[in-house]
């Protein structure tokens, strides 16, 4: 398998933003190429593109979008002060598309800044794209590092179980834990995937699942549900999943069901591994306790395909996130490397002080 | 509240067999009221009528209907032959509609060998009603013990968290798990229920939170996935399940997805009771290794409304139970009362000798 042919949720490719519409997988794979903010603006509020670090790449470039609109670069302080307000409005419009994701603003405001020292329109805009390019660039080498890693973790583990979508379609990259899968695949190990279909949005039916055949690995997917069954069959060496944020104990926050998983393999004594970059962990949060776990909309629950499944008056209650308390983790997969209990110990080592 | 209001699955009422359409729940509420052995067999295919005990009851009066729509009754030795030919002729139909589904082939054998030693053609059906009307007096009465059984070991337990439907549309009566809810409604008792919705095929979602709805009962309704959430927040006082298979050591076979909640119960400290009538205790099985599980149709996971969720290529898992050890259980409500660990000893002493 070459890593190289597969493409993720996000690419700059000869001077254009290349996204893939994420609401038409699995039935048919289209690839947004926007020329304009609103356009880009639009896609993260449809969830055309989704997953952390693929909507900081696609606010990054959005930035630069914004500055192409206008037109070419005037020369002077005229057209300076002209490309900082573009910038400015721009910046605003994508920041605010989804105002909770916090590796949208990070990016946008990392563009901006990077552009902030410019001398006139035209290194303005260079310099934009320069912060672009690295903040895909690191993405994607932050997606190698960790898959390596895991690759190096898992080297006896074949039959893995994930959760969500922690894949190209998440990152500029490989992936998170999905990440490792292709690395294992890639170094010719017989891997193979059980994902759970991650309900209510069905990221893992829907977007794992085609990432997986696609790139032609062997996947296998079932109802959240049969998931314990699968662990205390015997079908399960060890579970991957992603997640949205670490606390300094290790306790993760991360798609709802990641919890139930984690339960179920300490039950079954198969290893359950969290795969995120360091960038995912939060100094701010001592333990899980404080992670505020958002609510979402009844309708994902209580309608399929538009029909309703549940009677008007049920209540619904749809939490986005659970938290997995550290000590049902196995290790961290970072992008710094390997990060092992006690938590509190080598989580405050990797992390810049 | 007025339990005697409430409809079930199957009921037999002014000499007509009547059957809420459960496949039209929960838009619409619509009663089949069959004539003939072939409408009963329709309706028992195409799982307009489901949970074992409705379909026990639903065969024993498809025998009946088998009968009445030959005609009236001849009289004298020919008279006879016809009707027993009959029968046969729809007890057969009606075994081999759902091959699998062990209370069909009871309840209508049942009827026929209740009706084997008639004098004549007229007794033979009057022989047969009153066996199908034992069938249904019978599993009313076992789900009303069990409910009341169920309600004094609750008495300071509200919350209740339930998977699948185990109520009024699997039984000619109040249902097993949720028949409980029932009598603590009754009761006037601040019961609330937290439905798992019960992927693939939703029967939390779909047909419990009808079911309370239409009574009254405030009902949440969740995704699988959220239900380690719902533990773990504090938001269950306690977990009631219904059962398929029940093993000499209280291993138990039922919908996919009960292991998964009594693991989570146990992590969290909560009660994890199986309400069900002896009649599902297997004295073959002596423990749960030995419960085959069914593998359903890959369709079901894979699409959803008819629109492809996860792409053709991906291979599905799709097991119809799962297997709880004895270790993760409570008691069992019983129609004979709560049984409580050691299970050896307490099922052995209540499972007739």
């Amino acid at each position: 398998m070459d890593l190289d042919l597969l493409r993720s949720a996000v690419d700059w490719r000869d001077g254009r933003l290349e996204m893939v519409d994420q609401t038409l997988l699995p039935g048919r794979l289209v690839v947004l190429r926007p020329t304009t903010v609103a356009e880009v603006v639009d896609a993260l509020r449809r969830l055309a593109v989704r997953g952390a670090p693929a909507i900081g790449v696609a606010g990054a470039f959005g930035v630069v979008l914004g500055l192409a609109e206008a037109g070419p670069p005037r020369p002077g302080p005229e057209g300076l002060a002209a490309a900082r307000a573009d910038l400015r409005r721009a910046a605003d419009a994508l920041a605010a598309a989804r105002p909770t994701a916090v590796n949208l603003g990070w990016a946008v405001r990392r563009v901006a800044a990077a552009a902030a020292g410019a001398a006139d329109a035209a290194e303005l805009r260079r310099l934009a794209l320069e912060e672009a390019v690295a903040v895909l660039e690191e993405d994607r080498a932050a997606c190698a590092r960790m898959a390596e890693a895991g690759r190096a973790e898992l080297a006896s583990r074949h039959r893995l179980l994930t959760h969500c979508n922690t894949g190209r379609l998440a990152t500029a990259g490989l992936g998170t834990a999905l990440g490792v899968v292709y690395a294992k695949a890639a170094a010719g190990e017989p891997v193979q995937v059980l994902a759970s279909e991650t309900r209510p949005l069905l990221q893992g039916a829907r977007l794992t699942a085609w990432e997986l055949v696609s790139a032609g690995i062997p996947v296998t997917v079932m109802a959240d549900t049969a998931a314990g069954a699968a662990m205390a069959g015997g079908l399960v060496d060890a579970v991957l999943v992603g997640c949205d944020r670490v606390a300094r104990n290790g306790d993760t926050a991360n798609k709802v069901g990641t919890y139930s998983l984690a339960v179920l393999a300490a039950a079954n004594r198969i290893p359950f591994y969290v795969v995120g970059p360091l960038s995912s962990f939060d100094p701010e949060a001592a333990d899980g306790a404080g992670i505020e776990i958002e609510q979402r909309p009844a309708a994902e629950v209580a309608t399929l395909a538009g029909a309703r499944v549940a009677p008007e008056a049920a209540a619904v209650w749809n939490p986005a996130f659970d938290v997995t308390p550290a000590a049902l983790i196995t290790a961290f997969v970072t992008d710094a490397g390997v990060l092992r209990p006690p938590f509190e110990t080598s989580i405050a080592g990797a992390l810049p002080r």
